[in-house]
């Protein structure tokens, strides 16, 4: 199977003009099959906010009712999708900005409403994975925005993380999968004080007990559940990294061992 | 040749839900090939005025500064191009919301500044057709937004109206191409104030007349002359109607005799 590259970046990285074309002009120098998967989520409340919006966050995440949907479907699939395929195609690399509506690559169902009504924000049902493929397999490069849609007609909101790791599982049929999450560390510390105390492999054992350690918590733990999901769903390799890393040697690699 | 209609439609029709309801419902129901290119001045101005920033039109074109730019991006290419590329797939209809710069299918140059400085305005220079053409003929549906790409890394706003001129003649060496615009009445008039006194069949010669007698004038003049070039270039058919008449006969037909 050929080699394909699937980097997820966060809203920081993506939102200041600096860090996004130091972003692209690494990303562009990775060889093989490509896609790239972005956030938006600073600039997405920054917007909200100039429009009088409110953003509401719980547990981390955005509560999106029908203005804050407008809001990120032009910041989201619009500002930053658009300046990446743009800022890549300078570059040389034929990004094709994508959101879940486009090509019905990605469907999901609105969240049902239990402790917290998240609004619309949309739990992934289905990939079309040929389609996908199929781009992918021709050099296109696919910029995966965070939004997916209902196949009813509805955009909803559905976390990046979460976009990466589902086109990823789909993906791992057709390529030999390398899944990078990109944060603002170097990688999973040992020592959340010490940028240096990376810890180089987590297998499922060993993530267990730095969690009952406690040296793993918080927003950390379902990432890295995200991580051993996707390699179980046939992704070969899974990387935490930093932006700036990406096409280097380094960062939390982990395996399924 | 299969046949290709290519249907551009304006800001009004797709800013209000049950106008744009109705286009999606009639747009679907067109056999073969086809391809929607949309307008969303309105929404932008509104959205701009929400931001404080002000529109500025010099003979009815956007002045498109930098932040103005930033609006027309998150409104044509997010806003506007994912909600009816979302409307789209929940008929039926494989959708592929496009800029200019998504697989570099549209590049342009930003106009040199005359008399007015129009800003981040792209003069389109080149088609990529072949992939378009690819899309379409895999029963994808390209949905194109009123942006351009410099191939530098900038976007640029670009009239709507061009942007379907411009695909349609691409796309001549590989469909037979009709071409229709929607806009407020049901085709050109022959008085202003009857809206049944539709011209059924233009020519040069009698666009020569009309214009000579003041039938024709203002800005239906460059909508006319972009339609005799077109089917110059090779499109077979040039349609100008009303958005809730693309499915039906009439209108004004333009043809090169």
């Amino acid at each position: 199977m050929e080699k394909l590259t699937l980097i997820k970046v966060g809203g920081k990285i993506v939102e200041e003009p600096a860090s996004l074309q130091q972003l692209l002009t690494d990303f562009a120098k990775i060889e093989g099959h490509k896609v790239l998967v972005h956030g938006g989520g600073r600039s997405a409340t920054a917007m909200a906010a100039r429009l009088g919006i409110e953003s509401k966050m719980v547990n981390g995440r955005r509560i999106t009712d029908e203005e804050t949907l407008k809001v990120v479907t032009m910041v989201y699939g619009g500002l930053v999708n658009k300046q990446i395929v743009a800022g890549l195609q300078a570059l040389g690399v034929n990004a094709l900005g994508l959101t879940g509506a486009d090509l019905n690559y990605m469907r999901s169902e609105k969240r049902p409403v239990k402790d917290v009504d998240y609004g619309f924000v949309g739990d992934v049902k289905e990939v079309n994975a040929p389609i996908l493929a199929d781009l992918i397999a021709k050099d296109v490069v696919p910029v995966l925005a965070p939004l997916t849609h209902d196949k009813s007609g509805n955009l909803l909101n559905t976390n990046a993380d979460t976009i990466a790791g589902e086109a990823a599982k789909a993906l791992a049929a057709y390529f030999d999968i390398t899944l990078m999450y990109c944060f603002e560390k170097k990688g999973v510390l040992k020592d959340e004080n010490d940028d240096d105390s990376v810890i180089a492999e987590l297998t499922p054992a060993l993530f267990e007990s730095y969690v009952q350690s406690g040296v793993i918590q918080g927003g950390m733990i379902p990432k890295l559940e995200n991580a051993f999901e996707a390699l179980q769903a046939g992704v070969k390799k899974v990387v935490i990294t930093r932006a700036d890393l990406i096409d280097k040697e380094g960062g939390t690699i982990i395996i399924n061992l």
